[in-house]
């Protein structure tokens, strides 16, 4: 019997055509990362739970695809594990696998593994899929790609500045106009000692990360509900509210923030930084953005994210600096930076803004129609005389209806058709018919070639 | 306290310079997919274990990767099922999904589901992970790669003759040596029927395919032992030995199965295939070779195989006809033909005789030396020239010894190194050194821009 075929909820088929505009955005991705001298690692899909379990909080955990063990996975469950229904321990007893949440958990594994191999400073990226168990909804996959770019074993603010060009040279090939945000955790944590609550530093950064999307009110609201007091939300207020250039806001900042070393050391950081970036052409504004704090606690100093101008979608990409995510698996003190693309959201914008180039679509040139075995072999010499010129041709390969044969080369966005009958055969010519303007005219094999190449 | 860090048995990393080694051989097999006008889809790496399940025997039932649901996955559960160790249903019970086995099967799956926006005759690769649960050894992995291209729609044993040219020239291009052999599986019946055992085609097939691995006397054995009469095998033997060329063994075989019209079939359809390949200008050898059965049962019609010649690997690329891969999911006689290219062994033959272009190694074109603080901007400036024509060049992030950024230079295999200090720019020039030769000399920047252009 015939069974119901569906894939799982929240994952993806990628037809031909979504395969083209795909490969389009990480091939235009790679060269860039390749050019700047970055180059490819990749990891399994499996990892040990060892290696992912408590990495990404206690709700990453809940997220992360456990793998069956093989063989008799109960062999060291008994029924008590089943009756006291702790899914958790039970969990780790008949499953010791995971599918990668992320691509950063796997890199520091892979540095810490290969640190005796690894040429330092190490720069690489990383593009492959991700698996996360979330509630799928529109936008939101089980099964997404992440492209990460890394730099580790050198603090150089270069590497920043290395990235920042980076991203945007990428997305001014992809034609994506965006704004680069930049701004510095230790300014945060500048901004926390003077307001005279340093360790409340987590919860003031979580709150104001999320300025752009609840508003002000409402972060000060969380703010006081996460017990900072009244006087230091009035005194970081006017931070929050801080205008006018770069540099003005740079000023008015180094004045508040004078009395705190490490937001001081954070504004000469960014300070820097924007002063290198202005000595480039680019394409994209950088803008110093205080109230970008990112969720995540292992960024110590930049932090990155860019949003797309023409489109309402948020961040399509982000990252930091982190000084130590290497330790947790005994690699301590490697300094890193990098930044991530958020694959599945560029492609929504490529989409939605219809920014593929042209050729794309173009991706067979030529299809022979097929008249059948007495012409058989002059259509495949014809083929293997074009292949050999790299020429992308087909010959359809039964010989049905013409109008059957076209309709599927049109369908399938051939630009030229060739007819090769006996008429064609006995004069040395060939027929030649563009698909989109409809033109049709004899040619000779010569300049089949040159149509074809041009 | 730091993690002891492992990636999972049977699993590997692939680091930068093992990844441009097989970037090289999938980039290379792309090329020649898509000239011939094969286009990629990709689908998710997980399947429902009802799309799986049942499709690769009780073993590979075993050898599924079964994803643990998430939330409660206890739901359904109760003590009994754990008391019965009954692992299979239990196992039913808590995970739905598993990792894919094959491409075979969710090509099926997509074709199936997918069928009314596909344009036959559908011609797609496929180039992705699969994943089992193997016992891991030398050479076989829990994790690897599969490369498929088929063609799904099409009777025409033209696409046979395309998917052995694909191979070939793939090979080719990897310059490895290669024999590509051919057989029909409708010749194997032939000869069942021939020897008076056509319900037990299955089983002579299976045995007859190990006449390479095991030896003919152990064929023979086994084939008593699945119940085939001697005066069967005695029939069958003179055709496992026939020899001489292509041609010459066509003849005797076509008077031996006279009377069998499934087995002319299949010599008719070999005999056709060899014929019109003779008409292109092919690499490897292509070769009838009657003892070519393949274990898969879904094979109906030609079979193929091919086996390097410089290295005792067996097999690295295989497929053939199958007349009803998708009526499992609904879809009924759609016929199709498919090759699946070994990537693991491929890469062994490619690493074993060293087969890469030397430009592999020479990824990196120009690293500057970081002189410090003082020439920072020409330095960046540059950097930034070279980029801009595209050339992969980088600046040492920091200005620490240079003999150590040498050392670092030459461990990347930097091409070239500039080395740009206050006399360079007062003169508008840039030490250049060759990191092969050690040839070093002072260029203006066109020069430069020219020999890194060479």
């Amino acid at each position: 019997m015939a069974q119901k075929t569906q894939i799982p909820k929240g994952t993806r088929d990628f037809s031909q055509s979504e395969m083209l505009k795909r490969n389009y955005l990480f091939d235009t991705i790679k060269r860039v990362f390749e050019k700047y001298c970055y180059l490819p690692i990749e990891t399994p899909a499996m990892e040990n739970l060892t290696t992912l379990l408590g990495k990404y909080g206690a709700e990453g955990d809940k997220l992360l695809f456990k793998i069956l063990n093989s063989g008799n996975f109960l062999k060291q469950v008994n029924t008590e594990d089943i009756d006291e229904k702790n899914l958790n321990a039970l969990a780790l007893k008949i499953s010791e696998k995971g599918l990668r949440y992320d691509l950063t958990v796997p890199f520091a594994r892979y540095v810490s593994q290969n640190r005796n191999d690894i040429n330092f400073p190490f720069k690489r990226y990383q593009i492959q899929t991700v698996w996360r168990a979330d509630r799928p909804q529109r936008g939101r996959y089980r099964e997404f790609f992440q492209c990460d770019v890394d730099v580790i074993g050198s603090n150089s603010l270069l590497n920043e500045i290395e990235l920042i060009q980076i991203a945007d040279e990428i997305f001014a090939n992809l034609k994506i106009g965006c704004i680069i945000k930049l701004n510095n955790r230790k300014i945060l944590s500048g901004i926390a000692e003077h307001i005279g609550e340093s360790e409340k530093i987590i919860d003031i950064t979580i709150a104001i990360d999320k300025i752009e999307k609840i508003g002000l009110d409402k972060v000060i609201s969380e703010l006081s509900e996460k017990g900072i007091s009244e006087t230091s939300i009035e005194k970081l207020i006017p931070i929050l509210k801080l205008s006018g250039t770069n540099s003005e806001r740079i000023i008015q900042l180094k004045n508040i923030l004078k009395n705190s070393e490490i937001g001081n050391q954070g504004i000469i950081e960014v300070e820097q930084i924007l002063t290198l970036i202005q000595s480039f052409s680019m394409n994209s504004e950088v803008v110093l953005d205080l109230t970008l704090a990112r969720g995540l606690n292992y960024y110590t100093g930049a932090i990155f994210e860019i949003v797309a101008t023409d489109m309402n979608i948020g961040s399509i990409c982000g990252g930091g600096r982190y000084d130590d995510l290497t330790s947790i698996f005994g690699l301590p003190n490697v300094s890193g930076v990098g930044i991530s693309f958020g694959a599945d959201r560029i492609f929504d914008v490529l989409n939605q803004l219809e920014l593929y180039p042209k050729y794309l679509e173009k991706n067979i040139k030529l299809m022979i129609v097929n008249f059948g075995d007495e012409v058989l072999l002059n259509s495949l010499q014809l083929l293997e005389k074009l292949r050999k010129e790299n020429i992308k041709a087909e010959l359809y390969p039964d010989s049905i209806k013409v109008k059957k044969q076209l309709n599927y080369a049109n369908k399938r966005n051939v630009e030229y058709i060739a007819m090769l009958g006996q008429d064609e055969i006995a004069n040395n010519l060939i027929s030649l018919k563009n698909m989109k303007t409809g033109d049709q005219h004899k040619v000779n094999f010569e300049d089949l070639l040159n149509i074809l190449q041009k």
